[in-house]
């Protein structure tokens, strides 16, 4: 049995927001809150960068019922940042901070390079023998975080894209004169969001092709099986990662041929809007590309409730597991069985392993030909989409929470 | 009394779909296979092109369970199609299809194009002496109809837009570097979806700056608009109509200075990726455009039940009138109140009021700088956004119908 340490807590989030970062986030502030050994629930203004500025907001004034709208609260209600720490200049200045305040705890939400912050601040506190607990809480709709069967946030963008990718393709199938649909989805080096679409397929009306950034991307094969497939049925549906990029390397958003033009105008189409376009050159077919874009990591409207609910429990286990003596690891999660069902098992991981490293779509849950995901990789998203939120509407749409957000120390 | 007209009828679909296009057909079918007077229900292939090339669907041989499911189905189940009447000829050969399956009823859900193609085949018919009732059944996201208060399809696609721009709202704003923010949304002349981007404003979160095609686009207030924005508030999110344009009637996606560049690559964004791109060039701002493509039209996991309902009534009140001896008419919504809440009413006008009109967002319901909507503009949008749907959900995805579409006399 561990120590028992008293003092404050700091949470913070970093990173691109997620659905449901937000009940990692009441995961965390409730649980302190009601734990006994933490004396403050501080939150850091967008990340660390509230950390360094000395921003924090009192999270004890804020009003409970409005604390719990958390769970269904889009973006990352503390605000993000994309800030590594640069030099020992930056972990003097969160020390002296966290001794102002007397904290002891801190809780860092987000992804790969969140882990890496939290490593450093971990290390440095060690070595200059300030006692203090630092864990890390796993976000990304990517899904690309290594040691963890899965990331909160992934389910929920997964449901929704698997979602639009079906009601896009009823939409895209109307009309007696056919039509070529391009749909772009986030995952810049890992497929495992634009995988997800197949599972449109569930309800019938999966895409013709998937292309991964795992799988150099050769424009002659897919302009051919768009061609082929929209001779044959009068009708292509398509999702493209954003990430997909040819075999040197180049990502096919930025290829040259599609780059400034003669006139200093940039080209402004992504992926999809360039193959769309060149799919309509080849075949003279009408073409559409359609960009998923924000929509597919802050649709809490259709996030999924597992997701929410392993969002929630990887935030509170990581005060549980700091509270109880632990420090330096990332909350992760480990599929397990229970009576035949899927269940989310909650392991401690080594920070350093999370940290800087990404975890791809396996080669064997691709098809041969790189064009489609695998039965496998269908069944590996399944269970995390389930479950539908029972989110509080007000006037017809969604009612988020109103935080107080007020400073600490002024 | 009128007499009673024994016959066979034949439902079609014309147009963009809309998320409920599928309930008013629920409405129209399960209606008319209850309804003693009608002998056959026939579905149109692709609206008017199924009927001219004799492409039906026997509709009394669908599962009934599969056609209630139409209630969350988006898209147009039977296919639709922007066919206009031609001449004499297509007259005469749907008078010939219809004498083939003893038609005596006509329903045809659509737009404004669709209200014309009824009244062309309901005064054709009069004039050669064949007894056929013919309704009109309303749908357009875009809300521009004349002749009823607001459309069906309108409230869903209101209330996506309303919750997403809510939604992308709370993630623009997440970082603490400050992000511009443009989102597209659908309608070419009427402003009526963008205004709907207002309601984000229930959630605490609305746009600052609303653009509509009822009001000249003028590109140095919209730049200053939102330079002065956001050097206030590090932030700005912007809403434009697709359908801007210049004073002189030039749209904004298609101005020259945007156009085919000097290497015959046409320049591929829409109105908001051209947009951001002219801020970020005068602001050097992060800037995002977005556009809601076809996910507004087509996402029944959000439609509102209002909307769902009311679009099933228009679909029943049209058979009913029409074997209660109507015909000539489309079905219109009045806005009424009951016990001070709102309440839909049904009234039948004239085809010729609908056809070929376009209504636009009144002057007095835009602010007088022309950058967003009053509040009796979200007074009147209100209550067309609210109640949850209950769709049927598999595999934590929609559950559409599934039409076995059993070709009629073949």
């Amino acid at each position: 049995m561990a120590e028992k340490l008293i003092g404050a807590c700091i949470f913070g989030q970093s990173g691109g927001p997620t659905s449901v970062i937000n009940a990692s986030a009441y995961g965390v502030i409730r649980t302190a809150l009601d734990a006994p050994e933490i004396t403050k629930v501080y939150g850091a203004a967008h990340g660390v960068v509230g950390v360094l500025s000395n921003i924090l907001y009192d999270l004890d004034k804020e009003d409970a019922g409005e604390l719990e709208l958390l769970m269904n609260t889009p973006s990352s209600e503390l605000g993000s940042c994309r800030y590594k720490i640069k030099d020992e200049n930056d972990l003097r200045r969160i020390h002296e901070v966290f001794k102002k305040y007397d904290v002891r705890y801190f809780f860092y939400n987000g992804g790969n390079d969140s882990m890496d912050t939290c490593q450093k601040v971990s290390d440095y506190l060690e070595r200059v023998g300030y006692e203090c607990r630092v864990m890390g809480v796993p976000k990304t709709i990517d899904n690309d975080l290594v040691g963890t069967d899965h990331c909160p946030g992934f389910g929920s963008a997964a449901k929704y894209i698997a979602t639009t990718v079906a009601e896009v393709s009823k939409d895209a199938r109307v009309y007696d004169t056919g039509t070529i649909t391009v749909i772009e989805i986030m995952g810049r080096h890992a497929g495992w969001l634009t995988g997800a679409s197949a599972l449109a397929g569930l309800a019938g009306i999966p895409p013709d092709f998937i292309y991964l950034p795992e799988i150099p991307f050769d424009m002659e094969k897919f302009l051919d099986n768009a061609e082929k497939t929209y001779r044959a049925n009068r009708n292509c549906l398509i999702t493209v990662s954003e990430g997909v990029r040819y075999a040197d390397g180049v990502f096919v958003a930025e290829a040259a041929t599609s780059g400034t033009d003669g006139f200093g105008h940039a080209q402004l189409g992504g992926t999809a809007a360039r193959l769309a376009h060149a799919i309509g050159q080849r075949t003279g077919a009408k073409v559409r590309g359609i960009e998923l874009s924000l929509l597919q990591r802050c649709a809490a409207h259709l996030a999924s409730q597992t997701d929410i609910e392993e969002a929630y429990l990887a935030g509170k286990s990581a005060v549980e597991y700091a509270v109880s003596g632990g420090s330096g690891r990332m909350v992760a999660f480990e599929r397990e069985e229970k009576n035949g069902a899927y269940h989310c098992g909650i392991r401690f991981q080594p920070l350093s392993m999370c940290a800087n490293t990404e975890k791809k779509v396996p080669r064997e849950w691709i098809n041969e030909a790189g064009t489609y995901v695998t039965q496998e990789f269908i069944d590996y998203v399944l269970p995390l989409i389930q479950g539908e939120n029972t989110m509080k509407i007000e006037n017809g749409i969604p009612r988020f929470a109103k935080l107080k957000k007020i400073k600490a120390g002024v």
